[in-house]
C-alpha cells in the first residue's frame, strides 16, 4: 500500500509506558528516537503531557510530563527530523501547563477522551491549536457506546477546527468488519478531516485492523515497536512498516531497536497476546482486570480469570 | 458468524508436534482430546500417518505415526464424539501402511502436497477415499508459485474425487487481500468442492486471514490451542471459537486445556510471534532458517538474522 498521505505515529514510549509507569531510561528513549528517525517514521509520541499537580515524579517517569528540558536531553544538538507528539488526557492537565509551540520541541498534541467528554476535548484541542500545535482528538472506547452517542460526538467533532480524529479500539474488541463500518462512518460524519486509527492486540487483530483501516481510507496509523503497549499491546510497527510500500520507510533500524531496547523489557513486563487479555477483548471490557490478573501470582490461572469475568455478566 | 457448514479442525498435536517431534505425553493428548470434544470442535488432527520405515520411534513420538493402538489409548472405552484426522505427507507413507477405515479410529486423512505433487496427492487421496476415509488435499506454500502453476494444480484437483481442498499459507506471507483473492479463485476453479484454510501467524494475521477466508466462503477452518504450531504457529482456536457464533462451540474447555497443557510447553519451545518468524513471513520464505535461528544461542540477535536473510536476496 503506497499512499503518500499515510503517516505513521509511533507510540512506544507513551503507550508502552502504561505498562511500566514510564520508567524508560534515557538510553531507551534516545535509541527509539534515533531508530524511528532513521526508519522514516513520521511522528514519535514521546509521552503524555500532564500536570505535575496530578502525578508525582517519584511514581511516574519523566515521559508522563514531557517537560521541554527532558525532551531536549533526547534530541541533543542535532537537527530534529521526526515530529514529536504528546498525548493529553482530559482533566489531567491545566491549560497553563502547555507551553507555546515556539517554546516547545513538541509538534503535535493529541487529546484523548471518551465520547461524553467530546466538548471538553474540543475546547482543549482548540487551545492547543491556538498555541500553534498540530492537534488530534482520539475518541476512546467507542466499542462500548451506541450509535446515537457516537453520532452526537462525531457531530460535535465535525463542527470543531480539529483536523484529525482517531478511531480507537481501546479494548481490542473490534473485528475488521467493525473497523470497516466505523471508518466509513467517521469519514462520512467528518467531511474534510483526516481519520486516524489506534488498535489493541487482544485478539491478535491490531495489525489486521490497521490494514482494514488503511483500505477504508484511514491515513494516520498508530503503532509501537514489537507491539509494546497496555495489556495486549498495539499494532507492531515492524509489521506495519513492512506492509507499507512507501520507499521512505525502512524496517532495519526498527529491528535493531527491538533487539537492543525492547527485548530486555519483555523479560520484565507482560504485554502481548495472553489469554486474560484475549478474554477481556472478546468480552469488550477495559483491560484493567486482566492486567491485575497478569500482575498477580495467579497469572497462569486462566480459568479463574475466565470464570471471574463471565460470572460478572448480567 | 453462524454458518452451520463451518467445521473447525484442531491441529494442536499434529502442527504443534513439528516443534517438539511429537513428544507430547498421553496426559497431554488425552486432555486435548477431552477439551476439544467438550468444546464442540468438529475434528482433532491427532498427528501424521507415516511409514515406520521413514522415521524412527526413537526420534519422533507416536503421533508421527498414529498407530491404532496409540489412538485407542487416548479414546479409551468411551464413545468417540469428535472426528479424528491424520495428515499424510507425499513420499513418507506406503499405501499398505493405511488401514481400512473399518479397522481404524481415524475418520479423515488429509494429504499435504506442493503444487508439483498434485497428481501424486490425488492418487494417495483417492486411495484413502477407497479405503473409506473422508479426505482432503492441502496444497502447501501457494504463496511461492505463479498463477499458471496454481491453475494447473487446481484444474487437476477439480477433476479429482477429493471433496475438500485447502488453501494453505505455509510461510505466513499472505495479507487478507491475498486470502480474499485466492479463496475466490479456489471456489471458481473447484466447483462443488468445499474449501479449507490453514494459516500461519508470522505476521500476526493467522486469525484475521481465517476470518477473511470465512467471509469469502471457506468452511473448513484449521486452528490450534493458543496457536501452537511450527514457527510462528497457527490461528489460535480460542479466538476462532469466540468469533464463531454457532452455539455448539464452547470456549471454556479450551481455556482449561491451555492452562493445564499448553502453558507448560510454552516454557520449553518458542512458537508464536517472534521477529525472526516475522522476517521469514514478510520475505515469503520457509521458516526453517528462522527456526534454526530461534534454536541457536543467538536467538535474540535479531539484526544478524535480518541481515542474513536480506543479504541472500538476488
Amino acid at each position: 500500500m503506497y499512499r503518500p498521505e499515510i503517516k505513521v505515529i509511533d507510540c512506544t514510549v507513551r503507550d508502552g509506558g502504561l505498562m511500566n509507569k514510564w520508567q524508560f531510561d534515557e538510553a531507551f528513549v534516545g535509541e527509539v528516537y534515533e531508530a524511528l528517525t532513521e526508519a522514516g517514521v513520521d511522528y514519535m509520541e514521546i509521552g503524555y503531557i500532564s500536570s505535575e499537580k496530578c502525578f508525582s515524579r517519584q511514581e511516574v517517569g519523566p515521559w508522563k510530563f514531557c517537560a521541554e528540558n527532558d525532551i531536549r536531553r533526547i534530541i541533543g544538538e542535532r537537527e530534529k527530523k521526526i515530529k514529536l507528539s504528546a498525548m493529553a488526557d482530559i482533566g489531567r492537565i491545566d491549560y497553563t501547563d502547555i507551553p507555546q509551540k515556539t517554546d516547545s520541541s513538541l509538534d503535535m498534541i493529541r487529546v484523548a477522551c471518551y465520547a461524553h467528554q467530546a466538548d471538553a476535548a474540543i475546547d482543549l484541542a482548540h487551545h492547543c491549536l491556538d498555541k500553534g500545535y498540530e492537534t488530534t482528538i482520539n475518541l476512546m472506547a467507542v466499542s462500548t457506546i451506541g450509535f446515537r452517542e457516537l453520532d452526537e460526538a462525531l457531530n460535535d467533532l465535525a463542527k470543531s477546527s480539529v483536523p484529525i480524529i482517531y478511531l480507537v479500539d481501546s479494548f481490542g474488541a473490534f473485528y475488521s468488519e467493525d473497523i470497516d463500518l466505523l471508518a466509513k462512518k467517521y469519514m462520512q460524519s467528518l467531511p474534510g478531516k483526516t481519520i486516524g486509527i489506534h488498535t489493541h492486540n487482544n485478539q491478535q487483530l491490531a495489525f489486521a485492523n490497521t490494514i482494514a483501516g488503511i483500505i477504508a481510507g484511514i491515513n494516520f496509523l498508530d503503532a509501537t515497536l514489537y507491539g509494546i503497549g497496555r495489556g495486549a499491546g498495539n499494532c507492531p510497527i515492524e509489521l506495519l512498516i513492512s506492509f507499507l510500500k512507501n520507499p521512505k520507510f525502512k524496517v532495519r533500524p526498527l529491528i535493531k531497536a527491538i533487539e537492543n531496547q525492547i527485548l530486555p523489557w519483555q523479560k520484565k513486563i507482560d504485554w502481548g497476546y495472553y489469554v486474560p487479555y484475549m478474554i477481556s477483548g472478546v468480552m469488550n471490557q477495559h483491560p484493567r482486570t486482566a492486567m491485575a490478573h497478569m500482575e498477580s501470582e495467579n497469572k497462569e490461572k486462566l480459568l479463574d480469570y475466565y470464570d471471574q469475568i463471565t460470572s460478572a455478566l448480567p
